[in-house]
């Protein structure tokens, strides 16, 4: 997704420089006129702003507090943001470091999908010193539509946690409803369009509902990324001293989708899974 | 939201008799014009079509079938049109027991609350014969605004069970979203506003979640009868061959609500539950 969004900085006529872990990702920018860079710290040093746009806790670690990273070129004043969905605690830890040297870092994590990156319509939830959120937010309006500030540190991160609990939560929702309106001889796309206006309609129910009717099962958001998330989620969870009834179950049926061969799929194809599990029952016996 | 519901049909200026089993309930319609009847066969005896508005699947019985209900008065052309949620099994018994009379039987559960009933908002899912249908729908168009004929006798009950597994578990997802908002220090207000506009909104997020947030349970729809249905999509899903794993989940908390005096409160109240499960932790370990 970082591509995307790095574009539309350059298109927005900002000087852009990029580094990735694979240099031919970074071919298209580059030819748009993108200067490369060899490492984080060598990007970082030659910006004001430098933005993360990886996939899990250690990847932000590494291009932050790393050898090469961020912080090898910290200095008062350079404004550090991360798109990555990752742990608010390692979050807070990582601000904390590059705060020693007078640099702020926002938690900013993204929803809206490959899509929303491409269409500069993501959510992107904020957390971190408003100041330096004030300041940065001209260029974030350049990527997403709906930009939140949503707290200190962290908080961006954990307002993606929540949104990940809807996400999940409302998927199966989805799944369970198209199972019983099939099995029950009902067409479930008929079954969408009587009751998606009203209590029971939902982002999940329009948009992925029809995917699951049709066997369509391509990404979207793939079912690997939303069980890093979800166990993000239960960390958090577990930090605040919760366990959360419908994420668990949710995991363990994502869970099941990843060995059942659908990591790589789009999170519809949970569908298959409460399918199978419905059919043959043994989660009402055990939850 | 009978009452209502039949005050369109009288406003529009169509020839209205009521009969309710506490008389009370139709005084301002028979202050507005509507006749009084003493039965429901009474009632059927003198109309074209004959609307039924009641809660549960031996109530329907007694208004169809009983000594005094619509089949001492059934006969070719009348159409009988069930706008409670009941069983979808006992709906085409009763279709059967009227189409020997020559009276159609149409399922017609409602979606949308006494704010929708008022409004002629409704959604009207409906089960039957197709003709019958078309001959009644200008009159449900008086009541509702998304009118859908979803198949055959039962039909209609079946939809309005899969919009119920929709508007429970979303509500759940909603529930713990919020639950972990608050207990990580979110303002969960804007947690709701960060995330509605995208994959993670959903009817339940944006009109139950700000009251959960202010502890707002006025009703709306009611824990009580959120219960009976879930009750009724269980048995669906079991004539079906299916067990639903979440939908199973959320009908025991919906019941622990019920349990701890919630039952006349709006099912945004299903919060207090979800919190209070959450911090004691139980259901990780038993789901």
């Amino acid at each position: 997704m970082g591509a995307p969004m790095a574009g539309h900085l350059l298109a927005a006529g900002h000087s852009l420089t990029v580094h990735t872990r694979t240099r031919t990702r970074a071919d298209e920018l580059i030819s748009r006129g993108a200067a490369w860079a060899n490492t984080p710290a060598d990007a970082a040093a030659r910006a004001d702003v430098v933005f993360i746009c990886v996939t899990d806790t250690p990847d932000v670690e590494a291009v932050a507090l790393g050898p090469t990273g961020i912080l090898a070129a910290a200095r008062p004043g350079l404004v550090a943001v991360d798109h990555s969905t990752i742990s608010p605690v390692a979050t807070r830890r990582f601000a904390a470091a590059l705060a020693e040297k007078g640099t702020h870092f926002l938690d900013a994590p993204v929803s809206g999908g490959d899509v929303g990156a491409c269409n500069g319509t993501l959510a992107i939830m904020v957390g971190g010193d408003p100041q330096a959120f004030a300041h940065i937010e001209p260029l974030l309006r350049l990527m997403g539509k709906t930009i939140t500030h949503c707290g200190p540190s962290g908080a961006g991160q954990l307002t993606k946690l929540c949104n990940q609990v809807l996400v999940a939560v409302t998927n199966l929702a989805v799944c369970e409803a198209m199972t019983l309106a099939k099995e029950s001889g009902l067409d479930p796309l008929n079954t969408i369009q009587a009751v998606a206006g009203g209590g029971a309609g939902s982002w999940q129910l329009s948009n992925l509902g029809p995917k699951m009717v049709a066997g369509d099962f391509a990404p979207g958001f793939m079912v690997d990324l939303q069980l890093k998330d979800l166990r993000l989620v239960i960390e958090a969870a577990k930090d605040a001293g919760l366990t959360l009834p419908a994420t668990s179950l949710v995991s363990r049926l994502f869970a099941a989708a990843q060995i059942a061969g659908h990591g790589r799929d789009g999170t519809q194809a949970l569908f298959t899974v409460v399918e199978h599990v419905a059919k043959s029952g043994p989660s009402d016996r055990s939850s």
